[in-house]
């Protein structure tokens, strides 16, 4: 009743205003390469995949897929995931022996027909695949390794009688690849567990495929960050960008300095400990994904003024200090002595290569009221210019970090306020006003960038705004090749004002897949009809 | 980070938009009639409740709160919930005593300080509270019974040493109450559950305070009703109105016409049988809360003409059937046999007193279509007019339902479509567009009336919108107070096209709590901030 507003944004209207283009499917243009001899139904609203071509499970879609009508089928009591022959990696390698463990669980563990009319094996006419043999290709797999920027992920797979065969390059291609198993895995109305035989050669269009979580503004709980992690994995996301604080709480219990989270968390008990910390970490490893912490300053760091006494800049009203606190002081030697100490902890405690230093939204006014701060600016001829200011904590707080051999990403205003930069730092574009114009700029000064500006998540409205997430090209901005190949990927970001356990797994999925499939596919992969299709079976199998 | 957005949309920008005018609150003066000595602390985000003076707590405030600064505690292995003397209720009032049992586990089963820093309660001073004793006044307290519209909700609550006394005239009275009770006890630092002293006079403003669901559009399964109704008793609604089909499915399993489910329902398993029924019907009474069914005709009825031959009209391609259907055939003399035989097992099945026959957004294209159709209305006298048509069917209907003793509602467009209604019928107004004028209308041509148009929570947005629902003052229409006597009250609405048991909860509360306590509270109690803190509470105790 009363959805005239709702049927009018319906599928149907949306896809009308989409120019669609065949010809440059190219890399899809091997989807149907076997003809199928039966009609299609054409799959309605939230339906089961069981009866769906294999190909209308995929998500990301992989670059090359091709799929032929005959099937094959897998017997719980016998399939195997096992390492193949002349892979580098065997029984030792804890994260694919983790992984093979888990998939085997989704595809087989959750049945919902498990416990009845399920046929004999026999009355089936089908042959059966035995294994997925994974074959390691290089001479380090990389099992006790973390995922980095460059890890490759790529991928092949043929499945065929009576053994599939998986190849990777390390162990981060066989992650990705054992997932696209899984989608290939299906089960018919009798819970018999079919795949079709196939071929597929997939690797990542970016390398950076993230996911941002806020757990300051509300805390959120391990459970809560696991079960994203899982969902990222789903998708082929690798980079958990964790903004752990900001102004509102600081819940990372840091080894050299507890008082920022004895004063700065919501509680005692709503705090990452080390242990928590390690753990989120470890569970990324092994779904390959990166764990990028943020500790943003100068600005959004109130927080951190509760348990670090001197640290934030007193503003002042008129010739006295008002009580109120800005951004972190960077004026002070003492900031630095504490900014040193504190990121060698996070460089210690965070495997990843690079760190998120933050560095948006700096308000300058308090540092304006300020008069030690207007005394430096004159020292160093900064005149009334802020920005400066800014740029010489950011450069200095680079300086430490540098030296513990991190790379740095931070937020466009400090690539904006022209900051000195180390060569290989990502700035990340936020600002959803003429987002292509800052892509431009930031490559044109030979930056390497990630997109985040049209996948505020947190942003949301009524309808299907997965569209909207689905429809963006990342590289349509004016650029010069060098420049399109500075774009490493794109960030899905969730900010935490209105989200917390009760809401974030149906707030983010499946909007966030639209950003999944943005980032792992082929640029040619637009259609939304077809999306709307596979990611209505892969909300279903993520469920 | 990345928040000047969000930021500016936070509390203190909007609040400062609204003007609130202290001399209105009329009914609240009283809340703050003790002056309490120490300062108060102003509550931030999520903070949980145990430090707020009592009346921060209560949601729906009640129509007079005083409380007092004496404190009482409650010993949990002590502490009853008892039939008081003079009351018509006692131990064989199955929902009464039912209502204790759940009250007393809200009270103290879920402490989540149960296990840990308990002081013992003689290490206390305060005074013991023993007993909360309900007085039900009726001689008929109306235990079996079910709740209706014009059911006495009104309850007084005095909590004093060594006593509560709770009075109400009927058991829906008492469950009102004993939520509002539950309200103020709360639990210190330590794990001892305390009271302040005070005295509460409270009834609803309006009659008709419901939720709509829609279970056609998604199946809900049956455990998010019964949440859902949970959530509903703790914000004090008393209308379930379920949307129990509609174009999409017909999930209802009929007792005459099994075929509409078994072929109109997504599938075998998701409907609701006869027992399913009762079960939500009889949940919902124990908690004061009518079901009312909506069983929407003659548009939105795709889902009936696959299990009912011939009941939708076959819409025409020039001289040929196109092969599809429009609403329900209103020219043909088994429809309304059909209708007769069907709703006559819905008047059976569902024991309130109203029925919903829906009669929204009839497209006339297939009617018109239809020779059919086209030869009755040239034999009727209806010209080209299908409004009346539209009537000619309704008419049938409402005589139908009349016939089994069952009041009407049905949405504005059989008003503005000039059926004849019978007096007491309920028009559901929901065009947002204008909607004043429209209430005007209803209202001025002496008909009751509900209003939902300003509560479609299903169009979510960004941000704190629960303020736009809680501003609405649903008598702000040009009209008489005799007019304004007709309006019992308001619906709030969350229709099932992007909503299912997985986000179901989240998206409905609290943001329902705003209509909640705009549908029970006096028209004074507009206060946004005070609502903020006392809601924030509310969410608290909800999760």
């Amino acid at each position: 009743s009363r959805r005239t507003m709702g049927k009018a944004m319906g599928l149907a209207g949306l896809l009308l205003g989409l120019v669609v283009v065949p010809a440059v499917l190219v890399s899809t243009s091997l989807r149907h390469g076997i003809p199928r001899t039966e009609a299609e139904p054409e799959p309605s609203g939230w339906e089961l995949a069981a009866d769906a071509v294999p190909e209308d499970s995929l998500w990301p879609l992989p670059q090359r897929v091709r799929t032929y009508p005959r099937q094959l089928q897998l017997a719980p009591s016998r399939f195997q995931l096992v390492h193949g022959a002349g892979s580098s990696a065997g029984p030792g390698c804890g994260l694919l022996q983790d992984a093979f463990r888990r998939y085997y669980e989704y595809m087989f563990g959750h049945s919902w027909r498990r416990t009845w009319g399920r046929r004999p094996p026999a009355a089936r006419a089908e042959p059966e695949l035995f294994q997925l043999q994974v074959v390691i290709e290089a001479g380090d797999p990389g099992c006790d390794r973390h995922p980095q920027l460059t890890s490759n992920e790529a991928y092949h797979l043929t499945v065929t009688e009576p053994v599939a065969i998986l190849k990777a390059y390390e162990v981060w291609g066989a992650l990705r690849g054992l997932e696209t198993f899984s989608q290939l895995v299906h089960e018919d109305d009798y819970g018999s567990f079919l795949v079709n035989e196939s071929e597929i050669n997939d690797f990542p269009r970016f390398a950076h495929r993230g996911v941002l979580l806020d757990t300051s503004r509300h805390y959120l709980p391990l459970k809560s960050i696991l079960t994203n992690l899982d969902a990222m994995a789903f998708n082929k996301f690798n980079v958990f960008h964790w903004h752990i604080v900001d102004d509102q709480s600081f819940p990372y219990q840091s080894i050299y300095f507890p008082e920022l989270s004895d004063k700065g968390a919501y509680s005692s008990n709503l705090i990452y400990t080390p242990t928590d910390v390690r753990l989120v970490i470890e569970y990324a490893r092994l779904r390959g994904i990166r764990v990028v912490p943020e500790f943003d300053t100068p600005g959004h760091t109130q927080s951190w003024g509760k348990g670090q006494k001197d640290l934030l800049t007193p503003c002042y009203s008129g010739e006295q200090p008002s009580g109120s606190f800005g951004p972190v002081n960077p004026v002070r030697n003492t900031t630095y002595d504490f900014m040193t100490k504190f990121f060698k902890e996070i460089s210690s405690v965070f495997p990843d290569e690079f760190i998120h230093l933050g560095g948006d939204e700096v308000d300058f006014s308090c540092w304006k009221s300020n008069p030690e701060v207007t005394e430096f600016m004159k020292r160093q001829g900064f005149g009334t210019d802020y920005a400066k200011l800014e740029s010489y904590y950011i450069q200095n707080i680079v300086d430490i970090v540098s030296s513990y051999n991190k790379g740095q990403m931070v937020w466009q205003e400090v690539f904006d306020h022209k900051a000195q930069l180390k060569p290989e730092t990502v700035v990340q574009v936020w600002m959803a006003n003429n987002y292509a114009h800052e892509m431009s700029s930031v490559t044109g000064a030979g930056f390497t960038t990630i997109l985040s500006a049209p996948w505020y998540l947190d942003y949301i409205s009524y309808g299907q705004d997965w569209k909207k997430y689905y429809s963006v090209e990342p590289l349509n901005f004016p650029g010069s090749e060098k420049q399109k190949k500075l774009v490493i990927g794109g960030e899905a970001c969730l900010w935490g004002e209105f989200v917390d356990a009760t809401n974030l797994t149906p707030r983010l999925w499946p909007r966030a897949s639209a950003v999944g499939e943005r980032l792992w596919s082929s640029s040619s992969v637009t259609d939304l009809q077809d999306a709307y299709k596979r990611l209505t079976n892969h909300r279903c199998r993520m469920l």
